[in-house]
């Protein structure tokens, strides 16, 4: 296989990360939701909690699609 | 496959680890928020143990991207 | 397919363990925030129950570490 | 594929048991924790039964591992 | 490909009904001690159904690792 046609494979290949961090977060802020539905009034308190927990979350999203890019054009 | 392709390929597969990271990160904040939630008061007592939490299992994430770049630049 | 090129595949497959690691302590950790949440004053008894399970958890994730770095440079 | 090569594939994808273990192991452990902080008395009782698990879950990550080990070794 | 390098992928791809196999044995015995904490009073007479269920559960495992040490000695 010459090298273009393996970073196509390779840059599909990485969207798989991006997959696992997308359930991760539906995760989280689905918990979220439903919590501050049932405390709206707690809501506030907890939102820097939230904001954490998405920016650590996020972050290994955004790792995966900078491999994505190196492949691609690296 | 020349070993310039195979790089490419096994960069974009390490990314697995990276998705498996923010399954298990989005469902550990998403318990917290929950709980945290629902009981307001006890949230500092048992943001500790969520931080050790977040540093044991984005280790795995870390460790993932780790063998992603000796891949891809290694 | 080369030796050289054929190892890069096998580390970037080598972190499918540590994906299902990391899902699993997310799992296990995010139960324990969310029971400590509800009933703080028995977290303290329950928690060497939490790090046996985090050891056993973890070794696991170290095992696909070490498979991934044997194969890279073994 | 010389036999050199397919051995690295075959010992990454040798780590898929071993992250299907994980995930196993933490949705064990932490329903003990969970439950286990619901009722802190009944724990020891259970505790037993939570060993008998583990043992029978941890003992397809340690195959997993064997045969990773084997088919890179052996 | 030759046999032999076959037989090396072969044997990691089986690991996939181990790692399958860990998941369902962590959700049955995690359930059971859930219960168990629950209930406690229950739990003997609960305790052969959870062997039943591991004993069907835990020979998907066993077929798998003999596929997978058939695969490679066989």
């Amino acid at each position: 296989m010459e090298l273009d046609a393996a970073k196509m494979i390779g840059a599909g290949l990485a969207t798989l990360g991006l997959g696992g961090v997308g359930i991760g977060l539906g995760t989280l802020f689905g918990n979220f939701v439903a919590g501050a539905l049932r405390n709206p009034a707690a809501a506030p308190k907890v939102f820097p909690n939230l904001l954490l927990g998405v920016a650590l979350t996020e972050a290994l999203g955004i790792f995966s699609l900078l491999i994505g890019l190196l492949v691609l054009f690296g």
